[in-house]
């Protein structure tokens, strides 16, 4: 624990942003991704990429029936992996879904996206996590403003932002039905955020937000400076976004359900360490250590 | 008592849709409320209508301003007719903004907004109701779905959709902020609510709604009728919808506040009876009894 941490969290007194240490793009080559140079450098600068249209109707279909059936297994509902509404029960996050057999755990591994995810990082890559986050129609509940990566690096000791979300429609994501929204150019800055972290914290924080959020004064800083850029696209459609990239999104409650797919790629050059400040290490479903090995 | 109604509410039982009794638009002349035929068609056929930019920067800072101060003032917010945020304290909704001095009471009388309005209701008009909606930036509570009219004619005591709200929007209205989200075509039906209305109701409903909600099941079968309409719009501009047009609202967790100003017109044609099932007359700050006269 000797060694210095750039980017400190879960403090008891408030701090400044803290610029990223290291780059957003780690390649060379995005023609090898099949992304056009402006993509690449969009994703460069704002931290984030949409692609409409990415999978076809056919293609993304079949997917969102796969999730559809691993959601009605009233087995599964009760596993730790399965995060469930405080009010009605319903599966709110599936955590490794690509554990389970059938064509989801072949999607982790699409070509094309695997491709994406190296060239960002500019290595092989490998799952940090996957999810899947439902939200249903009318009781669909919302997630307050994070950095994925300021809870994978307190949390599971993940030491740099060099991990590439990927986020797939299974369903149109509309003004209504509280679509992604993200600040672009928050990727910039590692928000160090207030409050201690109890034990156990992962069983009340995937529920409700409480600990690890930023201050409202970080937050309008940052929108200032980049506004918000709220994903409104078409099932099938895909969002690349960076680990560190602020994110937040609305309760649904119009009739039409959101459901997101969500893998994260890690650069094998990124293996995660000691969580932070003593905590103990999370369950696999939510940090995989023990199955640590490249994709693709 | 005896009297039919053709819009029971408020019912022990599920009641399928009544289909709507009157006309959307009673005048004839769209030409002298300055609007297109395209625009009055509109209104018709999906219960609201958006006009971008009606109010110059200059005017909307002025209003904007106006609102700010009454906002500021710390004996208003003690005040009935000022609703409070449960957890902040900071006013939501301000009441009958309209019996303050200053140039707030003056642009409930513009001209043009009450051409629209007797052009839509076919008669001179008087003010119902008043309100500014204030959601401040990441505090900002929702509004679940529901029918102006259901309250009104249920609690009020109001006979028949002849009236109109008017909305001025004070801030841009964006996806990421919380704003008004309509559904077309709802007008054309009374959707008959369940659950009995418990005495003083207002005073729990203006913060959180339970009582006199669609069932999920109206909701879908209008929604898939019509779609969702969310009103992504810059500050001045003004939305007319009509007093059954189902809408709703999400929380807003940016850092932007959403303030609009509601004026409801009704026609002189359909005062205001006894409130429905016995209930107590409301205050005058939620309906206008006592200063029923025409305006303009």
């Amino acid at each position: 624990m000797g060694v210095f941490d750039p980017y400190p969290s879960r403090l008891s007194t408030p701090q400044g942003l803290v610029a990223r240490q290291e780059p957003v793009v780690y390649g060379q080559e995005p023609m090898e991704a099949g992304l056009t140079p402006e993509q690449w450098q969009s994703y460069a600068d704002n931290g984030f990429l949409v692609i409409p249209h990415y999978f076809s109707g056919e293609e993304t279909a079949h997917y969102k029936q796969a999730l559809q059936a691993l959601l009605a297994d009233k087995e599964l509902a009760q596993a730790p992996n399965a995060i469930t509404e405080p009010d009605s029960g319903a599966i709110r996050s599936l955590f490794a879904f690509h554990q389970q057999p059938g064509v989801l755990a072949q999607l982790v591994q699409d070509p094309r996206l695997l491709s994406v995810a190296q060239a960002i990082l500019g290595s092989p890559v490998y799952l940090h996590q996957t999810r899947a986050n439902v939200k249903p129609g009318f009781v669909g509940k919302p997630f307050y403003w994070h950095s994925d990566f300021e809870t994978w690096h307190v949390e599971d000791g993940m030491p740099r932002m060099r991990a590439v979300s990927c986020s797939i429609l299974l369903t149109d994501n509309a003004a209504y039905n509280g679509p992604l929204m993200l600040i672009p150019g928050s990727h910039r800055y590692f928000v160090p955020c207030l409050g201690q972290t109890p034990e156990q914290h992962h069983q009340q924080s995937l529920k409700r937000q409480q600990y690890g959020v930023p201050s409202q004064e970080h937050l309008s800083q940052l929108v200032e400076q980049g506004g918000i850029h709220t994903v409104e696209a078409p099932a099938g459609s895909v969002v690349f976004f960076d680990c560190n990239t602020l994110h937040a999104s609305t309760e649904n409650i119009s009739p039409m359900a959101r459901s997101n797919l969500f893998m994260v790629y890690n650069s094998v050059k990124n293996p995660l360490q000691a969580p932070k400040y003593g905590l103990a290490p999370r369950p696999d479903f939510l940090a995989h250590r023990q199955s640590f090995k490249a994709v693709g």
